[in-house]
């Protein structure tokens, strides 16, 4: 299949020109000191079925004192405080029915999985959660990544990456979890909000213990713009196409959530993944934040795969990285 | 080109067999009751260079108040009150720039351009009107069409049917126009509009001298989800294919906002078009709300075409049939 | 969407007006006759780095005393003879990687997830099952819809049901299984597979608690050559296309793995599932072979659904029905 | 694959609707006789390395006097007058290079392989045949099935029927031939256009001794139109698309064209061939052709092809046919 | 989405590197003076129902003296010689019906919106403009890309070219207007001819005063078959594709009509316009022409567009620079 | 069309940089010798109703002594020791039916038409050639790209490239022909089996006197993987996506098949032909096989054909060049 990016030896090499916006970590300090609220974390029993595995609903405070909803999974009679994996989800999707279970719990810890506000309908599932923030008002092209998109303040992903630090807090808080054993992961845009999260959780009093981001969307973006021919990007493009003469405005508020930025302020160890004929986050990109990335990394590639990565081969390359740091 | 739909003949003896809900007359007396502020029209000329017409920025009070968007052209150097056409737009269309002229202008009448809420991104112009109402936050598949779907009261048409009964009440209340000759059009969702603010004109007290939709949107919805292979209404089957068991909840719905139950209350005479071909507003659909039409009415036919519909044949035939109206 | 097959009131009408071959019966009589040799079952323990769950690498011998393989997941620490769910796969998948869950033993049960031969493609993993049969040496359409389809007695799916079969046997046998608890389910092939299972098992004396299979596969096939208009089906009108006149043939072949005959013969209760959208696997032909199933049944419906069908939802339906049957 | 026409139980049954032209007779009368000027046949020797067979180029008055180009091929050291097979090309085909072979030498015959004024785009070769004629001038939807459709004077079939006719003449009268055994051959446009020759030679006092019509275009045109995804009959619709309004003007020239009615005048025996998934050339229009030729008559029917129809089996089939009626 | 041309900054210095032929004046004073018989303008007044504006049917002698066919658009009422803007229209396209209005007569000038011979399929309308010529007889791809393109003397563009410049001295010659502000313009191959007119106006004694072209066609052909993925380009590359061997005499053909070349000889200035997304006329074969062009210029550039460009954005912006020039 | 590959200048440069395995003569000269069985040549006379032609059912023992057919086809009344032409066939074709001619026969040559094992899916005919190895029964995607390519020993053309090298060695011991004029040819699959032929004769003691390799595909793997966005070569992408982390160890596989090698080896005079816009072999795979040919020379270029090539003006070239070489 022709090449949908750079060849292997030039991705390795790759770097992202575009500079950060002079008041970046200003941007970020602001918003969460603006959504400082208390959590409100509320959980209730879930019956699933699944006799191995503890299920509770869980909803929290997110950005804006928004109620964002998720699943706690816990392995049945755990003791003690345990390591937890907190999960974001793709573009569309979200933490969906409380019967879809990831590894982590059957590993022996604490699993989160958190929705994306104003997500969700690819899945269905159980209460989505809403985006009821003012800025959601404001017409765009259908989908999220133009809403909001007039200034990094309205930005949809200002109030995503938001709730995701306060997932975080959320894990981090929990009775029967270890603060020092968090690991954060998600793939595509849940692993866009991974590198967020990772890179905005030191400014929220936040230590990870590692960061798996899976070929991670949210990435430079005005590369991924020129690449990407599948997935949300092009839905920029769509409103750019109609709106004609915004393309600046866009992208300026477009670079406070790059994650090749963010990608630069993460302090914890990273496992990445990368597929060589990703159309929907172009392996450049990834390639790009990885870069920044200044602690403990590796990065796993698959050279012949699109933007379903590794699936099952990249879950267990995960849990065998997770298991050296989690125990 | 295989057959979309049914043949001619049997367009012609089409019904919908959907009833309609028993409340459906109680529902939209309240929405309009409920929303009964004034009108807040502000009007502000506009210099788009054409020197032939007059153009104003517009704006009023829709549904909760919030403010839409219009233009308003008037021949230069009119005199006397005009006779005015009030345009609705297709889904994703809006008025766009002051200077995008229909002909009704030239024809030496008023005409009142209006934008749908939430809506735009296909044309950008000036000022999109957005959607603010607590409703829209809720999660729901990309575009307009599920939005608030979960029931009548938060759905996203009862808020566009809404600004729409109001639009013609502020074109009849212009001082530069005759309340007795108000003529509604508009295409694909402009004529959804077009037949649902005619069916509704009466209990707002605004008596239209015609309405002219084109290829209408939004008529028979279950069968419409069962032909449409084009445009919005396969974002409903997108909606309940992830919220699985959502079907009757949904269908309940938008049985509200069905035109063939809004024809049903037309009182002013009427040219529809239909195209034979059209994937996206099937024609059987199209006879369904019109078979409903009660008033005085007639039917352009265009057997080759899709959803463009008649396009210019289809304006030459309106003027004549306005002319032969408004004078 | 344009419906794809019959309106429900008549799916649930439909039947299969195919024949059953007169010694179908004894074809498959004959066929486990001919294939009754040991199971020679291996178990060897595998890491899979999750610890609530074991697993071993199961190798068996199934049809003409090749080696299949799958994997046997156990509840850590169980206790007893457990319940077992032997789980087919869809076409080109398999077992994939041991660390690739099923909720099955999340419910305390043992689960048996089996190879298809000769597949595997479209998940890798370890060690694929070869299909080394002499039959499957012939000139045919690429993909295992027409290997061998010359005669029955060389039919692929001779080997495959046979290594089902054979799969509910090494279930049965196995020392921590309860045999009087022995479910299988699958989808789509492997919900073929199921059906089959379910079918031949009282042929091969075992005695299921129920089978659950998923928008299945290979039922009815003269309908579903007509309808499908993606997946495996078209092969065969592939292999038709070239081999021009072998129509009749082909047909009689395969009506010997027609599923609509194979669920009369069923003798445990069922959960279906049916999507009503599905282009792969025709809703007719789901309800052909559901109409046959004489046992205790019932059928999820799945209405605004492609192939993928309930996913979740199903999983959870299924979760229920299987409790209520296996404590 | 979905049907793309009746089952072939209904095939059997079906006939067109449509009647023929009150003065159809008339109108071919006419123009044959408006076009009955000298053959002016050349014939010129060409090398085409192929040692069995001798190859002339063939050029020969045809409608308006045009000049239309030909292949001869004869078995080299041919004695005495032999059998001739004359064939028509596909839309967009024609002649092509001199070394291009169809069997028909190989098997001891002539074989004339006639160029279609206009096309020949598809295959290139020496010396296109243009179509001179004024009618040819109008304005047009791209390709032939519009040229000059305003009336049956002008349309471009009337000039290719017209030369066709004359193409058995020039057969006919060669040294070379034998004229009581000629046959004429065709594949889509080359079959409709045999048919159309079979229909029409009486009228020039041609006797045939068979006809091969394969998948043969340019029969009943209005079920064609509903049902042809594929192919040049949705030009017809393309034009129609944009000439709105004449409909019936187009059908109405169509009809002096439509086989089923030139089928119907035909006195030669016949061998159809049709293909049941056949977009192009539905096959219920092929029946439709066929259930009215009122000689000796069979038809090949390829189950589970396309409009690639029997290819090399239905030339084996003919190779046969041939044989037993020419020797 | 994926660039199709070189990135901005390499657009700006893009070249066109062909050179042009050595007879090219030659050729064009030569086509042009034997072209150069009387005008025969013919107008007829047209009730189109717009009362603002006064329409006539235009027919005037073009290339060989065939009748081309425009509309003439005045503002009623008007007094003196006005401003009179010249519109060519896109591949398929035409003046269409009366009742289709461009902004130009509502700035008060003078429209002449004139036919393209042979095409007007898409639109429709009245009377189309056929192409008698001789040379359109030749067998070529279906389509105008290829009519006559075996040399410079017969191609189609010969003759479209030569109606352009005689549409100006039309418009230059009426009473109505005033012959020192005649602007030209046209989108596409509205564009090209908008382009190739203001190329040969000098050697027709016509004294533009300004051309606005809009995404214009036919420029830098040999790097346009390379890049153009869409559109009419590709019809030259189908008929090379079927005769083999001619490209380079298609190629000298072309570069005759390259309006790289004519551009170099326009005097006015210009306002153009390129998407930057445009597959049907890549913006690098834009910037060709545009550098080429030696008079006052300037380019409107939408970068997230394709081929529809700058649409009512590109008006609005054409009536500014209109009225800096026109009054 | 945008190219698909380097500019026809760059081609004439490229070489493929991937050095061919150490042990590759070694390997080949090992797996012929292990196949040097009697050739076991059985020809049995078969009427096709083509008198001009005298034609042979052929079976002879390839790979392993499994049975391969071919059609043997000789002018009637041949006189002496004839030159023969060996063809094979492109990706899932095969010899066909006996009745389908290639010119050579014309020409007055024996022709011998030779089956892929395990193909011939796209004609049918009669009696096709199955692929009996053991190694053919390993689990891989579908076609014959990946059966067995796990290692070399196991690779689908190690049997298929013997077989044909058995092939030339059939042709040359029939007493009908003249072994010293021995010629190859194929078209895509059948032009990498005859470069594979060719490179490999030597090794088998066969003389030929020339090779005509159409567009010929299996040249340097890697860059082809990178280019081929159509035809089989994706084949070999769809099993590395789902069996990750075999790239390497396929890609070693494939370098002993790669004709870039086997062209170095060839000994007698070639006539190629690529098409410089084919997405199914490259362009500049070609060139690099061509660029390695040691002997006479010469390749035709069709410089705007995608994979269908040169067809009937192909034929006529190398009918010219045959004869040049054969008499």
């Amino acid at each position: 299949m022709p090449r949908v990016d750079l060849p292997l030896d030039q991705l390795l090499e790759y770097r992202c020109t575009t500079p950060e916006p002079d008041d970046l970590d200003e941007f970020w300090t602001t918003t969460l000191a603006e959504n400082d609220h208390p959590l409100d974390v509320v959980l209730s029993r879930v019956d699933t079925g699944l006799t191995l595995v503890e299920t509770y609903d869980v909803t929290f405070a997110g950005y804006g004192g928004a109620p964002i909803k998720a699943w706690l999974h816990l392995p049945a009679g755990h003791q003690g405080r345990l390591p937890v994996v907190v999960q974001f989800h793709g573009y569309s999707g979200g933490r969906g029915l409380p019967q879809q279970m990831a590894p982590w719990p059957l590993a022996g810890w604490a699993h989160l999985t958190v929705d994306t506000r104003g997500q969700g309908w690819s899945q269905g599932g159980v209460d989505p959660t809403p985006d009821p923030d003012a800025a959601a008002a404001s017409s765009h092209y259908p989908g999220s990544m133009t809403s909001g998109v007039e200034s990094p303040q309205t930005y949809f992903y200002r109030r995503v990456y938001t709730d995701a630090v306060r997932a975080l807090q959320v894990a981090a808080s929990l009775e029967q979890v270890d603060p020092d054993r968090v690991l954060v992961t998600g793939g595509s845009q849940g692993g866009a909000i991974t590198i967020a999260a990772a890179g905005l959780a030191p400014k929220a009093g936040v230590r990870l213990a590692g960061a798996m981001p899976d070929v991670p969307f949210l990435c430079d973006f005005r590369r991924s713009l020129e690449i990407a021919s599948a997935g949300p990007y092009p839905e920029i493009e769509a409103y750019l196409k109609g709106w004609r003469g915004r393309g600046e405005q866009v992208l300026n508020t477009l670079n406070y959530f790059d994650n090749v930025h963010l990608a630069r302020r993460a302090e914890c160890p990273t496992l990445f993944s990368v597929a060589l004929l990703d159309t929907v986050c172009p392996p450049s990109t990834v390639y790009a934040a990885y870069a920044e990335w200044r602690a403990e990394k590796e990065i796993a590639v698959y050279e012949y795969n699109g933007h379903e990565g590794g699936q099952a081969y990249q879950q267990a390359r995960q849990l065998g990285w997770a298991r050296a740091r989690l125990g």
